[in-house]
């Protein structure tokens, strides 16, 4: 979302100033003339950040949230767990006994990769930003190991401390040095998935991967992607996902806060302020 | 072969100071007591630099000579032919109207895939270390397009100039700054296979690949690979080769050396002196 408010070019265009705020939210028709929005409906789309919005329809889902709740639809069944499950499962594919690296893996996509590599019989390590972070990964949600980059003496020798046999797939959600000291601890024929490099977005002066060589010595293939690469298939990773939810398989964690449609700005900038925990999203009060 | 003669850990064992030059070649057989290898039959394998064996003909092969010379089964249908077949075809799959790019173009490797990628029906560009060798490409191996790295004022913008669409697969034998300048041409979905990286061996500090963030944003798939990752189709390559040369489709340079075995040091050293131009052979004389 704050790429949109950059007025430069992206994959989607920039929202003007003046203009509803851009934002995926999970709604609830109030009236209609549609019968495939049938009153007290919950529907699932682009619908901005604003109190009510007359449409068409057109490029919304009814959702069921019997089993899973209007917020689970924004998060673990959101862009962020179907990034997790298209980018693991289907570019991935770790096999029973393999293991799996996930960096930036307290974060939201992060989480559900680590879990779903679980149920997938991997043995799963993360890479996260604190002693926290690391606690809740291998406490409540079963990651067998987790390593702090902040305070590790050297990020390689402890990936490879914990994957002695190296590592069969490595999802990355940060890049940069991660990615290096990942590379060095790949097993022959690893995948690697690069899903993110949130530590070079913004950076003018990349260090550079300098352990490529490795990708010809060990026969690694690398995959990158974005959640649009899979847009006719999203139903399938969300029935899925909502199915290890009902199970209790998987725990997501979602941080909703309470707040009126002028309060947008503020709810936001909890991203930015690193307050957030979970998947940040933002209720209006009565509107459920 | 150089790598062989080295003492330290490697893809295969070092050869011992006063063995037998390890080496692929082709013989012929002069005398025998297996019906496999009947006498006149020309066989391929790790036979050594010597003048005769005796061998059970464990891992050699019988090899049709009356279409494809025994040469052209250790250069166009040998390692560096087969490794440009199965990794263009397998892992970077041009398809006709695609834009293939190749480095290191005029190489015993380059050379075969850029000509495969004309086959596949794909506009082909190389990469190369001199306009000579640039002719060679546009010129007897019906190249589309040639650029001299060495001559060029920005690789980048040479890439983008020739290749106005980006690059749906590139071919790397040479890592380093040309892989960069490669990427940062690279179309969505392009697929990028890593077979040498040649600029970067024997370096102490490498530049770091900078531009992989874009291996995200266009959805790139990067595929490393040695030809042992294809052991057990060799023939089905060796067939589909065969017949391009047999066919006139493929052009295969070939720098034979006449020599006897004690020789052998000193036609080796033609690599490193890059006075050989192809593939380089040595052959005993009265043997063939």
């Amino acid at each position: 979302m704050r790429g949109w408010l950059d007025d430069a070019p992206s994959y989607v265009p920039p929202v003007k100033v003046g203009a509803v705020m851009r934002a995926l939210a999970v709604g609830r028709v109030v009236e209609s003339k549609n019968d495939d929005f049938p009153v007290g409906a919950h529907v699932h789309g682009t619908l901005g950040v604003r109190d009510y919005l007359v449409t068409d329809g057109k490029d919304l889902r009814v959702i069921d949230t019997s089993q899973v709740s209007g917020p689970e639809h924004l998060a673990a069944l959101g862009l962020t767990g179907l990034t997790a499950y298209f980018g693991l499962m289907e570019l991935g594919k770790p096999t029973e006994g393999e293991t799996v690296l996930v960096s930036g893996a307290a974060g939201a996509v992060g989480s559900v990769v680590g879990q779903l590599a679980k149920i997938a019989g991997a043995r799963v390590i993360g890479i996260a930003g604190s002693d926290e972070k690391c606690e809740w990964l291998t406490g409540e949600l079963g990651f067998d190991e987790a390593i702090n980059y902040k305070t590790a003496d050297s990020l390689t020798k402890a990936i490879a401390s914990a994957a002695p046999n190296g590592v069969d797939v490595f999802f990355d959600n940060v890049g940069g040095r991660v990615l290096d000291a990942a590379l060095a601890n790949t097993a022959r024929n690893a995948r690697l998935v690069i899903c993110g490099a949130i530590s070079d977005y913004n950076s003018t002066d990349r260090a550079g991967i300098r352990n490529y060589p490795r990708i010809i010595t060990h026969s690694l293939t690398i995959h990158g992607f974005t959640i649009g690469d899979f847009g006719d298939r999203l139903p399938e990773g969300m029935k899925a996902l909502g199915g290890y939810l009902a199970e209790g398989k998987l725990v997501s964690r979602i941080d909703a806060r309470d707040a009126e449609v002028k309060d947008f700005p503020e709810v936001f900038g909890a991203l930015f302020e690193g307050t957030n925990t979970g998947k940040l999203i933002m209720a209006l009060p009565g509107r459920e």
